[in-house]
């Protein structure tokens, strides 16, 4: 059980303590099957270990047990919103994630260049995976389409993919895929899913209608499939809820995206986690929360390079002694979800998880690990509790009741 | 996940085995600076250390991680009901504090005398806080305020605080506060939060003008603020829930007004613990459920005296086999929220409990500790799952389904 965000806005306070938030993407992992041992384990930490020994430690699960998180509702989770009730479709994710500025009225799709045969039939979802050039060519071509009162985008992604936003008045994203996510199909006409959503459905068959024409002779990418129409969730900011003044320091645009869709100020950090300390050092004073992501890990594991995981891990400690010279009042570290290397994706295993800060009973862990943290004072959470957690330990949160 | 009442209700049954509640009120605490040791830790506790070693232990969070308690949420979630659901009004706290009975159609209010200047601006919101003897006096004086159709009381409280209770038909308690917090501006007018309470506001309205007039001369007691305008909530007695004849037996007002909320007999005690427990002695034939309330750890925790709340849990700990002696077939020991000497106050740390019955795995842990708790069997659980587990362990929950 968590507070709700209403019962919590009621006793969030400003004051000038200072929390930093450091997500170590995919920082979960599994045991290496010869050392017996995780990426965490693995990893020469002395100063997360050093850290730990005097914080909270546990593990968390970013939804609930067993289930593996995409980032969208990982991050929502620990930044304090519920994934179950804040939900953020595939094609907001798509045109988050290429920096695009969505508005509350946009709906947004994900978008395939797909191969269909001369009867119209799906041969390939991917349309050979394309380059990201020619698809960058293709979404030009595309974006030329017109539809009435409504301003389109067709964004280019990467390879095959793109993202597609319409911009307009009463559309709805209440909209069934084209995509039939196999081949032998012919693609699937849109259907409106609720009685607001029917106009919206019929422009989308229009924009894939002349999409099919304008590409007929650009074989292998001469079709279009479309999925996860969604529109940007309404989420009270953290200025709100927490009456902070958060920032992200952030590389990759889906997590820029979404500190901006929970009401961070965005810094982009082009380097590593060094430069992005830099940042955060350079605007200090301005800000009492700090959202600071390293993607590496969870690409590493993503790859299934254990070692390389091990690696990020370790230049990760090796520079954390320069986020703790800043002296942050609350320091929290932990990852958004696992993504052990052995199973080269995102899994449902909990995420250690260290607070650290005076207030702490600092019983602490001899170590910061999977095994470890499990028997650290705060126990197996949700990750929906990091952020009251962090704010009590900042000394931000009044009594709940007399 | 907690199970809601209603089902919960459906399957406790009446048995004659005997649950004893023991709410060391504050218990939890943070390490000395010195020791590393909390208060608990501290504390010479030979008879809970060795009940902590085939009890079952864990940590409970009063409302949920991060999220610091009122007493009034605190004791009701130990009693099983969700603090989020069933909201304790400062009103009402304030009048169960004074012991005043409270009916259903009452709305209670907490009273500040306050001083103002000529032009009616705040200047000090607890007027100087003028004396108890003052207080009563001037409650007296504005008893004597009459309303239409409405009875009033104006019970002192304590200093500046009084409360103010209004019983009548078709009252509202979905009033706004009169009071600014802060010094500097005018009282507010008491603004109807739903049309209900239109009524009501004026009624409340009325008698801070007559207030006003009657206060005129009684500087710097004169004027009030009120705040917390609430009602009994309609909270289903443990009786019912639990099919139990439950007890209370404590000394301060308001834990007894809480108690006589959920539907406990109540036995006031007017001295310590081992009173609390002849009292319990005297009449332990005729419940099988007692709520016994130890006060002073959490005085000597907000007063930031740790060696007061040592020595009061080590009192505890001498007394304890008195209350063994009755052989109770469940034994809960716990606090309804953790007041660290160091923080001075009520925080959001969870609370150690035990929960000694011959059902448990008896694997117990070394000691009844914040840290030793932390690897016990319970693990880290919300304070309403403590009620089931109590009723659980005393052989009084039937199946939950076929």
């Amino acid at each position: 059980m968590t507070i709700n965000l209403a019962a919590l806005e009621e006793i969030t306070v400003t004051s000038p303590s200072k929390i930093v938030m450091l997500v170590i993407d995919g920082l979960g992992g599994l045991p290496h099957k010869k050392t017996g041992k995780t990426e965490l384990e693995t990893a020469f930490t002395p100063h997360l270990d050093e850290l730990a020994s005097s914080a909270a430690c546990g593990l968390i699960d970013p939804i609930s047990p067993g289930i593996t998180p995409g980032s969208g509702p990982a991050h929502l989770a620990l930044f304090g919103y519920d994934p179950l009730e804040f939900s953020i479709g595939r094609g907001v994710l798509e045109a988050l994630g290429i920096g695009f500025q969505l508005s509350q009225n946009d709906i947004a799709a994900r978008g395939n260049f797909c191969t269909v045969d001369e009867a119209g039939i799906i041969t390939d979802r991917r349309a050979g995976r394309i380059t990201t050039e020619k698809c960058v060519e293709l979404c030009s071509l595309l974006s030329q389409i017109k539809l009435p009162s409504v301003e389109l985008f067709v964004q280019p992604v990467r390879e095959h993919r793109f993202a597609l936003v319409l911009r307009g008045k009463e559309l709805s994203p209440d909209l069934s895929d084209t995509d039939p996510q196999k081949t032998g199909l012919l693609p699937y006409k849109v259907f409106p899913q609720s009685p607001e959503s029917t106009s919206t459905a019929n422009l989308v068959n229009t924009f894939v209608e002349e999409a099919r024409k304008i590409l007929m002779n650009h074989y292998p990418a001469n079709m279009i499939l479309l999925r996860g129409f969604s529109r940007l969730p309404d989420i009270p900011p953290m200025t709100k809820i927490y009456k902070l003044k958060p920032a992200a320091i952030a590389k990759y645009p889906m997590y820029k995206g979404l500190a901006k869709l929970v009401g961070m100020e965005v810094h982009s950090a082009n380097g590593g986690f060094e430069e992005a300390l830099g940042i955060m050092a350079g605007c200090y004073n301005q800000h009492d929360f700090f959202y600071i992501h390293v993607k590496e890990a969870d690409s590493a594991g993503e790859d299934g390079d254990f070692e390389r995981k091990v690696k990020v891990i370790e230049q990760v400690d090796k520079i954390l002694p320069e986020l703790l010279a800043l002296k942050p009042d609350v320091l929290v570290i932990t990852g958004d979800h696992s993504t052990p290397a052995l199973l080269k994706g995102h899994s449902w295993h909990p995420v250690p998880i260290l607070i650290s800060s005076p207030w702490c009973r600092r019983k602490g862990v001899n170590g910061f690990s999977e095994t470890l943290c499990a028997s650290g004072e705060l126990g197996r959470l949700s990750a929906l509790d990091v952020m009251p957690l962090a704010m009590a330990h900042a000394l931000k949160l009044n009594k709940f009741g007399a």
